[in-house]
């Protein structure tokens, strides 16, 4: 008895987050991909925050309501974007740091620059900021009929070598993608740097009923950089893609540059 | 006649946005501090868009309108986000890529931390990615009757140096933020790195006239990091900060050691 108290009290808490909404299959397998591994605790937006980046609301109050739609599962809808849910997750329900913060499964890829635009990878970092290890996880796939199968089984490796550190480095992050396809495709899990890549804008421009113009961001993906030590490289060669990510945000290479050549 | 000619041919674009919305002080400030230095064109969101981190609009569609805020000054009202003006400001507006992107003066501080969440930070870092060289400028006064006589002096000392880089960095992107004060109180200008500081957070919990709970995020601004080559450190002395910032987010120090002690 004494023992299982023991174990009882060392299970780690897992915060789940995504940017997809709560209702999203992805959200679904990601709890499916660390059942047993913790105590899980989701809260999670009420809507699609797709592209919302690092956003956080200020300028109106947030909504947060217990919801019963993962099995098992103590789970929360917010008003709020996915880096709010985790601001709230920390001071209204938890009322302490988790031990990991989980975000996703996105439907659609986060590599490259896309982990500058995507609210999933926003809560990640949010959680590290906070000094609570974290990883966020996009499967190549916009479908809703998505196939979770591979990206569910590599999740819970990913997450247990994170649970397994000793002492994890505290503003640990992670941005980790999974191929699209069949499961079997898979060769194995890579370490990998951020591609330069961007998207080249063309706003589709429209006339309203009532002639006035209005605008829809589209875009077309151009990848600048084909180095095999790249987060595009490895899931085009069927890679699950690792990359470590950080919030300071300082170009030290330029700071060094300036530093020596601008005199004020 | 020909001499003059040929100058009006080298005549920079300048493309100005900001976070604080087109009727914003800070952003006629900031026109203020550049003009001459080249065609100014303004595309700025129509409201308030503070804290809206590199958030992008992908589920309606945008309004641009010409408007007449400020005076001599081609500009556009937009409806998105401060990233969604950078990009619909190059391809529906300028229709090519502008020399240099300011954005700001920022009512408020955007130095450590602060770079993630604000939106004035996030349009100067899409230009970036868009290789235009770009500057975000913050002054440390909320007040919307904030003197921006200081800020206006040294951006504009700022944007001429950027202008005159034989070869800009295509990916320049500094953060500057400017002390709270009397402008005779300046020190001078010096190139920092973000200091690690964070929000602890507080929400405001209420609940609304049918008894339904609601909060208001509010946190107090904590430094943990208190080295002299911080941004915080230059802008308590009385310094301009300028830090230099990327998009690219890889923790290089992780990703060694991960390559070294992961093994799958």
């Amino acid at each position: 008895m004494a023992k299982a108290t023991s174990k009882k009290k060392k299970l780690p808490v897992i915060l789940i987050t995504n940017d997809d909404g709560i209702t999203a299959p992805g959200i679904r397998a990601l709890v499916e991909a660390v059942k047993g591994l913790g105590k899980i605790v989701v809260v999670a937006p009420d809507k699609p925050q797709s592209g919302m980046g690092h956003a956080i609301t200020i300028g109106h109050p947030l909504r947060l309501q217990k919801v019963n739609v993962l099995e098992g599962v103590e789970a929360y809808a917010c008003s709020g974007t996915p880096v709010d849910c985790v601001k709230l997750a920390v001071d209204k329900v938890i009322h302490s740091k988790p031990d990991i913060c989980l975000s996703g499964i996105n439907h659609g890829a986060n590599h490259s620059i896309n982990v500058i635009y995507s609210g999933t990878m926003s809560a990640a970092l949010e959680a590290s900021i906070e000094s609570i290890p974290s990883i966020g996880f996009s499967l190549l796939d916009l479908s809703i009929e998505a196939d979770f199968t591979a990206a569910i089984q590599y999740a819970r490796i990913l997450v247990e070598h994170v649970l397994q550190m000793k002492k994890a480095d505290k503003h640990l992050c992670l941005n980790v993608n999974f191929p699209k396809g069949d499961p079997k495709i898979i060769k194995g899990i890579k370490i990998c740097r951020q591609a330069y890549a961007k998207y080249e804008e063309e706003f589709d421009e429209r006339k309203d009923p009532h002639g006035r113009r209005y605008y829809w961001l589209t875009g077309e993906f151009v990848n600048f950089d084909k180095s095999r030590d790249t987060d595009v490289w490895a899931l085009k060669n069927n890679y699950v893609s690792v990359v470590p990510v950080q919030f300071d945000l300082t170009n030290y290479t330029l700071k060094k540059k300036l530093e020596t050549n601008w005199k004020f």
